[in-house]
């Protein structure tokens, strides 16, 4: 399986990679996961994500090894973005890359799934200046 | 749920619409089916789809509204392709908006397995004219 990793404090752009037609593959999912305006009944302008880089990306490659034993994939691109992510933004982006349908929906989702608890990538809410010194 | 649905001939261009960042959705999702160039073991070239579109299009509207009432979604974009698609081209795209992940992936699974057993739209596959011949 080919892997295409990268965390960044960049916005993620749309598309985030070109069209690849070159695997062979049946099946694309794609997933990006948005800075949504309210959390937890509160109003909500950035979150922040914070990450050791080099050990998230190890724990990512291997969650990533891990899923893709069980659900052979051709090739999965991650792109995971750190520092201030505005409300309406994408933290993160997934594709998959499989023969069939059912490996790239299962490992899209295994990897969502798992990534919050076994990745060291924390979120805080941003704080606006005016009220945090209020 | 809004609905954004087309059948069309033409190549489903990549990405297919404009980033949707207009819904307050979480999640975003988005599949291709793409027409591999192997066929239960013999090599393909292209596959053509057929189907009456008024009655697909009625059928589709009918089973995402079924599953909209399950898995509730901010929006849904469905494209399917008709008449001949090359190996590497998408036969289909959909997106599905929602405010959480769970919500999106059941959709879309749910959606792309019931699509070929209740709509109404057939593949073949696309013999070269010189194999027809023969």
């Amino acid at each position: 399986m080919q892997l295409d990793l990268r965390l960044t404090d960049s916005p993620i752009p749309y598309p985030p990679r070109p069209w690849p037609n070159d695997t062979g593959a049946g099946a694309v999912a794609e997933f990006y996961g948005i800075v949504r305006g309210v959390e937890e009944g509160r109003a909500l302008r950035a979150l922040r994500y914070e990450a050791y880089a080099d050990m998230a990306e190890r724990e990512i490659r291997r969650l990533l090894g891990e899923l893709a034993a069980r659900h052979p994939c051709r090739r999965v691109a991650v792109i995971h973005r750190l520092g201030l992510v505005p409300v309406g933004e994408a933290a993160i982006y997934v594709r998959v890359e499989s023969a069939h349908r059912a490996e790239a929906f299962a490992l899209l989702q295994d990897f969502m799934d798992r990534l919050k608890q076994e990745v060291p990538i924390w979120k805080a809410e941003a704080i606006p200046q005016t009220q945090a010194g209020a």
